[in-house]
Formats: structure tokens, sequence, C-alpha cells
């Protein structure tokens, strides 16, 4: 790992319009394809979880090349913090957290205005575009799923070097893109993959705030697993690697 | 951005050439992946809107290729007016936009006669299969829309680099054709994403002219928003990364 | 083009064998998804026409890296020919067309064995897992349609340089695959995108043969179309490709 | 070949960690996917067969970056077996299978932790979340089924010279991982594609192993044919890549 990368080669400056930005096209990008599956009216309805787990993928990996010149990409706090456990840098965390959180926020205000129209006919719950919930809820369990999804996204950003700068070529961010995909229809069944901490908190932030009818309760009882479980999830992965690499 | 490739690499006839084979290449495939869904007696019907957009993907893909060492693969006014923003140089504009519209409009003669039987036999309106619009009528909703997934188009091309030479490599092209799949997924929903003023226009002409039975009417009234949406989405990106970058 | 690859860089017995390995590949893969989809009793049972065309760009992209070192993996007497028109050398065009039967044959048989329960099991026509056939019958559109596939097959792979040394690297073959699933996609519904000779011609003589319980007729009547709107197409790609590049 | 990365350049201990590593991500990704499929109360119920390749095919190109720099991300004995015929080295095999299978085990115990909600209101038969079966039981017919798959992934291995240390690179190992997504959609029909002794044999302990309420049995009956034919496979690949490169 190249430490120098992470810790000097970006300003705070670059770190806050590369996260935001990354991180809200990251959102608009994510979010857009589970309004496009779930909303009526949308020409995409019922499109399915390959549509959704595709669409993901390569929300990450659009986002990730607006945003990899300016901060390296990194669009989810679980990311920043196993890199900083790796090399032990801990000094650009809360820049990159606060950016991140943001651009999740805005990103999600950006899905309601593209699906503007389908969002003032809504008559069923929406809180499935904005963030995730549990086929079965239970912490334990749900908890175990989110650990386990960030971990293999983690440690698999790590073996594959995307911080590197080699990593950020194109190849490099078609591969996370795909990991994405992977994770997604492997271990997103039971939670629905949040593996981002601020992919799930900022847009149930807003969808807490928007003026959306039969919008549905935002669920805050849920709200810290998908926080929780990626932490501790790119914690671990960035130990392990940290011991084993 | 390397604006000599721009503006000096490429003269009017190899811009004509390349930009009218490659988006009659581009709306061949495009067109052609919405005739194979939707039209009775084809092999694809219903095959639905993961086909639709990987269609899509690999239409620009297989289009971009055959253009790029002519005219640096453009095949989209807002593209070209994005890369003229950002660049400052509007010099050879005209050109690239008169050779889209044409290459647009033959490869939706393409599709034509590439599914003639089925065309002969149909029964229902087809403005779809060449044209976009949307599930939703609002002219302010319907704009916001096309700015927004336009916006994203141009800002992640200018992003990846594409049009500075290296970016028309195997791995940059590929990446383009999946950042248009992403956006069909993502932002499709509500107008199926002309995101390209003659991708819209061109077919929409030749839907006019064409022989068909009951094809219905060209719907001419939308027909400026699939146009002006894309225009300001391209100047928009090309000015906030002439800004940003 | 380096003429010097295709005339001189690879010897008879080389070609032999990798285009009889490469073919005999392409077709086990590319017959043996029409199988998986088409067969009762089988897992992919009604996966749908996605499943197909990726499948079918997957087989292309396996048999490419087979036959790649030994004989610049054609696979396809339009490549073949679209080649030797952009060239000029006609030299190796039996060798390479003579293969090619031979392997698209051996991989029909191959198919067979792959299946060979389903198939005993069999209680309905099976020449589409072999061959191709129209939708709608009308030998002057089926041409079309596949003169029109398979010029922008050979041209998509001459633009795309695959024969230059360079784009026989991974890249290259992977734009080649995903080349040959937007085909599919666009513009398969009509005829089922033989966009190849042998892989109809081999498979068909094969069916005639094999003893398939219930398997229906063999269509001979429909068996010329998918040779000649081929290599139609592959010489129109070439020639073109030679005038204007 | 290069003999030299094979046999010296992973000591044990890494060849431990990498494969055992490795495995264990490619069964929890793998299995992952077949569980999110099939067991009710998850979001990917139903999801499809096209979702079951690409999820074998992501779980493959994860797996593999993550053992590739410690052990040549082999993950299979059948492709063990085919570089220890092509090599003639065989020192080094006994370390690699046994740390596949250990692998293969934690990853299926993952794949329970994972689904552990879905898995405990179980009501059915779960073996083939975890291993193989045919759809019409024969063993010869089997055994010819998984000889011909496992033959094509490790004939294709060889000849895109996955091991050579470039083949590690990025487009190397996603090539392999839609290798494997087109061997699952073409030849997967019959016997769902184990091609991999470890994939089936390590999971199908587990099974008869997990507390899983109304699990069903392990079948192992049918144990043997997703070890032999594999390694028949395998075997075949790399003495006639031997012989014919």
């Amino acid at each position: 790992m190249d430490k120098g990368v992470f810790v000097s080669a970006f300003s705070n400056g670059d770190i806050f319009v590369g996260e935001t930005l990354g991180t809200a096209a990251l959102i608009l990008l994510g979010g857009g394809v589970c309004a496009a599956v779930t909303l009526k009216k949308s020409k995409a309805l019922n499109a399915g979880w390959l549509a959704i787990t595709f669409g993901w993928g390569f929300a990450v990996m659009i986002a990730a090349y607006m945003s990899a010149p300016k901060s390296g990409a990194h669009l989810n706090p679980a990311v920043t913090l196993a890199l900083a456990v790796e090399s032990g840098d801990w000094s650009k965390v809360p820049i990159y957290l606060g950016s991140q959180l943001l651009g999740a926020m805005i990103g999600a205000v950006l899905v309601w205005l593209t699906y503007l129209g389908q969002f003032q006919a809504n008559q069923e719950p929406t809180l499935g575009i904005f963030s995730t919930g549990p086929e079965i809820r239970n912490p334990v369990q749900n908890l175990i799923t989110e650990i386990i999804g960030t971990f293999v996204l983690c440690f698999a950003i790590l073996t594959q070097g995307l911080t590197k700068g080699l990593g950020l070529s194109g190849t490099g961010v078609l591969i996370v893109a795909f990991t994405v995909v992977g994770i997604g229809l492997s271990l997103g069944g039971p939670t629905g993959y949040a593996i981002n901490p601020v992919r799930d908190l900022g847009p149930r932030i807003v969808h807490s705030l928007l003026p959306i009818p039969n919008k549905g309760g935002s669920d805050w009882s849920y709200a810290w697993i998908p926080v929780v479980g990626p932490v501790i999830g790119g914690l671990l992965a960035g130990g392990l690697y940290h011991v084993a690499f």
C-alpha cells in the first residue's frame, strides 16, 4: 500500500470536491436504479434483481472515475476506515466522511428530482428506494450479514490494490464495479447490502425530509445497523490485510 | 484536455465519414434492440429492460470503435458541445452535428430494413422503437430528467478522459459503454434516456416518413425536449468540468 | 492492416489445429446455451434471450483465446473473407474454411454429448439448438438481415484491429465478445443471427445425422441463406474498410 | 508456461493462506448467490439462471484477486492438476488441494452465517445451495458433462496464460470470470457445473453437518461424480495443452 498517496497526495479542498461529487453520483445512480425498478410509471418497472445489482455496480464505476483524480475515489466510510487502519494514518478521515455524507444526501435529492413525476404520483412506501432494510428483522443476524458483505468489499479492494494509483486505471475501476455487482448478487439477499454507512444514512435523512406523498416511515430503529456493520467490516478487512499482506 | 486532438487532428472529410458511419451504427444497433424487444415475431420479444440497456451500451461501444480513428467518436451533439465548452473551440461543431444527424437518420432506415418483415406485419404504434417518450408527460420534469442524465454522461466521459487519445483504447470505450448501460438502468425510467439530441430527432424524422402500417403519430410536441435537455446537460457538464478540473 | 500476420505468420498445420479447435469450442458453447435454455430437464430452461446472447458472446471469447496463438482466431468464413478482401491475399482461405466447417461439426456433436440425457428424452423439434431459422420466412428479407448483421460484425472487428496482434490481447477479444452480444441483442430478432456460415451449416449437417428422437426436419430449404448472407456481409465489410480506412 | 512461477514462487505458508482464503471467498460468494436466488425471504428470490451464472463468475473474480499474490489463484484442484500435468511438477499439489478443501468448507459455513435467518426459517431441501446435482441422474452422462465443462475451463485458462504472471493482471482475471459465466450458461444445464471437486465436496460435507431445519439429505451417492469428472477434465486439458502448445 502506497501510504503517500492516501495521506498527502490530495488536499482537503480536492477531497471535499471529489468525495462530495463522487458520492452524489453514486447515490443518484444507485438510488436511481431502485427508483427505476420500483416506482409505477417507470419504464424499468420490475426489471428485477439483476438490473438492481448491475445498476449499483455501474454507479460505483461512474462515481469512481469522477472522484478518482481528486480524492482517490473512496466514496464509502468503510473504505476510508479500512485504508486508515491499513496505513495507520487517520488525519484525513474526518474530511472524507463528512464529504461522503453530504454527497450521499445530495445524490438522494437528485434521485427525487429525476423521478419527480413518479414520486408525486406515489401511493406506496418509498424507503426502499433510499435506504436498506432487512427481509427478516434480527439485529445480530443483520449486523453479521453487513459485516461479511463489507469485509468482502474492502478486502477485495485492498487486494486489488485499487488505491495504489495503478488501481485507478480503467480496468481497476471496472473490477471494483463488478465486485460490487457480485457482492449484491451473492450477499445482498438478507439486508439489501448497504455495505456503506453513508449510502444508507444520507438517503434515509433525505427520505425523512422530502415531501413525498404516502412515503411511509424512515425506520430509524434499523438505521444503526447499516452504519455499524459496514464500519466493523471495513476495520476487520483493513486489519486482516495489514497482518496477512 | 488535449485541445489539439479535438481541433486539428481530424479533417472535415474524416469527421464526416467517422460521425456519419458511427452514428448510423449507433442507431442501427440502439434502435435495433428496441425493435427486437418490442416487435411481434421477433426472437427477443419481451426480453426486458436489461436487454435494452445492455443493447444500447454495446451499440455505443461498436459505434465508437468505428468512428474513433476518423472523428474521435463523439456520436452525440451533447458530447460535441461539452467538448467545445471545455476547450473553447467551436470551429468543428457544425460538421460534427450535421454528420451526426445524417448518420442517425441512416441508422433508423437500417433498423427498418433489418426488421422489414416485422414492420410490414405491424399492428401497433412504433414510435418507441425510433424515439423516446415520457411515461408521465410534464415538460419541466421531463427536461430535468434529460438534463441530469446527459450531464452524468458528458461529465463521466470528460472525467474518464475519453477524448484524450488514451481514452479511445479498448478499456476506455468499454467504460463508456457500461456508463451508458448504467445511465439507462438508473436514470432511464421516466423518459427513456435520449441523452443525445440526434438519437431522438433523426429517427423521429425517419419514423414520420417511413411507410409502416399502423405506425401511429410521431409526437412532434415532445420532440424539443430530448433535443434541448441533452444540449443543456452537455453544456453544464463541459462548464463544470472546465471550472473544477 | 498488417498483411504479414494474416498471410505468413501461421502454418497450414497451425491454422488447422487452431481453427478446428476454436470453432469446435465456439459451437459447443454457442449451441450449448441454446440447448440449456431450450431443452426440458435443463437447469437453465427459459433463461431467456439475454442468457442466449451473453452465452454466444462468451463462447466467442473462450474460442478466440484457444485459437488466437495458432490461427489468429477467425472462427468464421465471413471474417476470413473480409480479411482476404481487405488484404488481397486469398492463399490461406481454403484451409481456414475447411477447418472451420470441421470444427463446427465437432462442436455440434459435443453439444449433443453434453446434453445427451436431455436429448434422449426429447419430445420436440431441436433444429433451433443447432441452426438458425427465421421468424417470418422471406428469403430476400432474411438475406438482408443476415447481410447487415455480418457486415456490422466484420466491420467492427476490422475497425477494432483485432487481427493486428494487439487486437488479440485480453481487452481486444473481450470487445469482440461484447460486439457479438450486441449484434445478437439488436439484430438477432428476425433470423437468430447466424452471421457465420459454418456456425449454421456445420451443426445443421450434424442435426440431420444424429439419432435424436422427435428431432424434426433440418430445414434444408433455408440453409443457403445463413451461408450466402454472411459471405456477402463479410465481403462488403472488407471492401468498405479497404476503401475508407 | 513459466514453470518457475508454479513451482518455486510461492512458499507452502503463502499457498495455504492464499488458497484457503481465496476458496473460502469463492464458495461464500458462489454458494451465496445460490442461497440468494433460492431461499424464501431473500430479496433476490427467483432472480434466475443469469443471476446465478454471473454471481459465480464474479465470485471467481473476487476470489482470484485475493489469492493471486499468495498462491497464483488456482482455487480448484482441476486447475492445480492441469498445471501439474502441463509442467510435470507435482510437489505442491497436496498443499494446494488441502487448502482448497479447507477453504471451501469455511466458505460454506459463511454462506450459512450470512443467510442465517433464512436458513432458520427453512422448509425445503437446501443441498442445491451447497452442492450440485443432476437434472437427469445417469452416472456416465453426468460424468461426461462434468468432464467436458472442466476441460473447457482448464484449457481456456491454460490458453489464456493465466498463470504466467501476465494472466493475473486485471484483464486476465476478468476474462477467467467471464469464462466461468460462459461455461455456466452453456454447459451448466444438465448437472449445475461443479467443474471443481472442492466446490462440490467441501460444501457437501458442511451441509451434512450444519443444523438447518428440513435440510434434506446430502446425496452422497452422487458425490463422486463432481470430484472424478473435474479431475479427469483437468488432466485431459493439461495433457492436450502440453501436446498441442
